[in-house]
């Protein structure tokens, strides 16, 4: 494996080529070119060929791809071959549509934990999984070390339930709520706010409207 | 305003700093410092100020900022003080959380139609809105104009839709779709497929793990 910095946008189609093999595989398809692809995921026949080529060569001139073994090395890359242990924090509209997300077991997660403090949800299940207290979080953490949380609780409570993550040794954070969050330096964080991404939108149009 | 380019970083923390404002609005509170707003969000005093100070001066030194009229003044460079017309593509789980989502009526989105193709699913109501069939997209857009689409369909799907919202006049694209897509240059569309986002995560750890 090269060490130099790969692209984020390399990364983003790897994970967008990969599902798309998944399905040719479901599909009983064995081989696939480079242009297939392309044409499939959006992306173009040189951009498919340059993402897999900082990773190694992988295909057959000719002949194309073989779907399962780029499948394979694909979801070795990624890091998807291994079972991922997550945590949803926030068990509203948000969270139970996330834990429902059929792409996680799919794709090797494992929802070890829903949490939140409404009494009303406390001990319901979601997708077979018991929605606990956020008072259990440590004790969970604490038992099945997950490795990512995805924080879906209004934003006010946001930092807290980061710091308390950070703390139980959680590695990836998914944030959902509308809040700039700060984590160590060892800890990652991505920020998927839908309402943000939309006012980005409304930005962009309103200054083209000012124009 | 200022025509140079703003930092998308500025438009994300104006957005989060607007929802702040807002809550403070309904909790009557009437004037706030850049210190607590920084607190509040997650940002720094000095990133507070910067960030308005793109836009023009807007507290007096001493007294800190009016809340409501900062608002208003952030309201209108994020846009969101007009009124949006939207709708959502994929009467999915995702798309029904999306369309049961409090922010969009909150910041002035309109909800203008949500679609899906499953016979099951025509007609029902998703708040108040009933879902039509996708083949009444165009008729709706006609009679409507919506400025932005919500894209919540299968991935093999969503070029199409992402076609025929652009051929019907749509200039703004939120896309959950697990797909790159190609908008001509006057259409912005943004990506916020989770899958994507989760596996930008395992890609890091693994890279991480590797070494």
């Amino acid at each position: 494996m090269k060490s130099f910095k790969i692209p984020e946008a390399t990364i983003i189609r790897l994970s967008i080529y990969s599902r798309y093999l998944h399905r040719l595989m479901q599909q009983g398809i064995t081989t696939i070119s480079s242009s297939d692809i392309a044409e499939k995921t959006g992306a173009t026949s040189a951009q498919v060929r340059k993402d897999l080529a900082y990773f190694g060569e992988f295909g057959t001139r000719g002949v194309g791809y073989d779907v399962e073994s780029l499948y394979d090395s694909i979801a070795e890359i990624l890091g998807v071959d291994k079972e991922w242990k997550l945590i949803i924090i926030g068990a509203g509209k948000l969270g139970l549509a996330l834990s429902m997300y059929e792409g996680f077991r799919e794709r090797g997660f494992k929802n070890v934990g829903i949490f939140d403090v409404d009494p009303i949800k406390i001990g319901k299940k979601a997708q077979g999984i018991k929605i606990l207290h956020l008072d259990q979080l440590e004790e969970v953490c604490e038992a099945e070390s997950p490795d990512i949380a995805i924080v879906a609780v209004p934003g006010e409570h946001a930092q807290d339930i980061v710091n308390r993550v950070v703390e139980s040794g959680v590695r990836s954070i998914l944030n959902f709520a509308p809040r700039v969050l700060t984590t160590p330096i060892h800890v990652q964080i991505r920020n998927v706010d839908f309402a943000t991404n939309l006012e980005l939108l409304t930005y962009n149009m309103a200054s083209e409207d000012r124009r």
